[in-house]
C-alpha cells in the first residue's frame, strides 16, 4: 500500500522502548519482587498478582513508576496474608527508585533519525508516562534539543490523540506518530486517520498487545528500526 | 501600580487551592497519617519527619499523591525503626487512595468567573500536578469545557514559564497566570515580565511560602477573591 508522506508538519515520537529501553527495566523489577516474595508464594502467582493488581489500579494511579511500585506494595500486602514486614516494604521502595535512576539506554540509530528529522518536522515526545521521569529521561538522554517540547498524555486512546491534534492545530493528516506499541501508538491514530509507523520492541507488555483482527487491514507501516524512517520518509 | 492587560491572549489557572480545595486534603492525611504513627513518635515528630521525606523526595518523585503517599510509606518505615506492620501500610494506601477520589470542592466564584473570562481568553490549567489526577478533578469540576488544555509543569520554575511561553508561542506580555503560591504561580511569572494575579488560599504549604523580602517591590497584584478578577480585567 502507498502512503504518502508528503502533508506532515508534526511528528510525534513514543519514548519507552522507541527511543530508549524500559520494559526491561520493568520486567527485571518484577523478578526482583518475585525474589523479595518467594517466602509466601510460587514466582508464577507473584507474578500474575501484581500484574492483575497493577491493571486494577492504573484508573486511579495511571501509568509511570510510581504507581507501578504502589500496587507492588499493595501485592506484597495481599500475598503475605499481611505477614510482609518493613524491610521487604523498604526494599519494594528501593526498586522503584532504582528504577526512577536508571541510565538512559538508547535504541539503534535514535540520534542520528531524529537529528535528521528535526530538520524538516516539528518533533514531540508523546508519552504516557510521568512527566517528571519523562523529563529526567529526555534530559539524561541529550536527544532534549532535537524535541519541540513533551505532550503528556494520560492514556493513548483516540480521544486523547484528538485533543493532542486540536491543541497541536492540525489537521490528522499533518501528524505522524511513531511507537512500539500498536494499541496505544499505532491504531488509535489510524482511526483518526492521522499517519502511524510502528517499531516493535523485542517486549511487549501485556497490557499493550492486540490481537490480528485488530490490525487486520489497517493502514499504517511497520520498520525494524527506527532507521529506516529516513528512507521512507524521503 | 497601574497594570496594563490590554495585551493579554492566554490566562493560566493553577489548578489545586486556586479552583478547588487541594491542600486541606494534604492537612487531613497527615492528621490519619500521625494517628496510625502514634504508638512510635510524638504527632510533632511525626509531621517534621514526613515533610522531610517528602521535600527529600521530591526531585525524584515531584510533586501529587502518589510520590506523597510513597514518601508516607517510608516514613512510617524509619520512624518505626523497621516495626511497622502490614495492615498500617495498607491503611497508608488506603489514605492514598481516599485523596485520589476526593470529590471537588470548587472556591468561591470560580464558574462564573471561568464563564466569563473563557468568552475572551484562551484559558489553560498550569499544574504541577500529576496529569491524570488533574484530568480526573477538571472532569468532575464540570469546568472542563472552559479550558482549552491542561499543561503539566514538573516544576513551576522560571525555566518551566519560558517552555511554556515558547510552546504557547505568545510573548510574556501576552500570558496572566493565576495561583495561589507566591513562589509557583506569581514570582515566576513577574520576573519573566508576563503578568500575574495573586489569589491567597488560607492554607499555604510550607514548600510554597516565600517571605517578604523575595516578594518586595514585584509587580504582581493580590486578590481576595477570583470574582474580583472579573473587575480588573474590565
Amino acid at each position: 500500500m502507498e502512503v504518502n508522506y508528503n502533508n506532515i508538519k508534526v511528528i510525534g515520537f513514543d519514548a519507552d522502548d522507541t527511543l530508549w529501553v524500559n520494559e526491561t527495566y520493568f520486567r527485571e523489577a518484577e523478578v526482583a519482587f518475585g525474589n523479595l516474595l518467594v517466602p509466601y508464594e510460587t514466582l508464577n502467582k507473584i507474578d500474575q498478582e501484581l500484574f492483575k493488581t497493577h491493571i486494577k489500579n492504573l484508573p486511579i494511579y495511571g501509568y509511570g513508576v510510581k504507581g507501578f511500585v504502589l500496587s507492588m506494595v499493595e501485592t506484597a500486602i495481599e500475598l503475605s496474608n499481611n505477614d510482609v514486614n518493613a524491610k521487604t516494604m523498604q526494599a519494594i521502595l528501593d526498586i522503584g527508585k532504582d528504577m526512577l535512576e536508571k541510565p538512559i539506554e538508547l535504541l539503534n540509530g535514535v540520534e542520528e533519525v531524529l537529528k535528521e528529522l528535526s530538520k524538516k518536522y516539528r518533533l514531540i515526545l508523546a508519552t504516557k508516562g510521568d512527566l517528571l521521569d519523562q523529563e529526567r529521561k529526555l534530559k539524561k538522554s541529550g536527544l532534549l534539543d532535537y524535541f519541540h517540547h513533551i505532550e503528556v498524555l494520560s492514556d493513548k486512546k483516540e480521544s486523547n490523540y484528538s485533543r493532542l491534534l486540536n491543541h497541536l492545530d492540525i489537521k490528522p493528516s499533518e501528524f505522524l506518530m511513531i511507537g512500539n506499541s500498536l494499541r496505544s501508538d499505532i491504531l488509535p491514530l489510524v482511526n483518526l486517520k492521522a499517519h502511524a509507523i510502528h517499531v516493535p520492541f523485542h517486549t511487549t507488555w501485556i497490557h499493550e498487545q492486540v490481537n490480528k483482527q485488530e490490525t487486520n487491514g489497517k493502514a499504517y507501516k511497520t520498520i525494524k528500526c527506527l532507521r529506516d524512517l529516513l528512507e521512507l520518509l524521503h
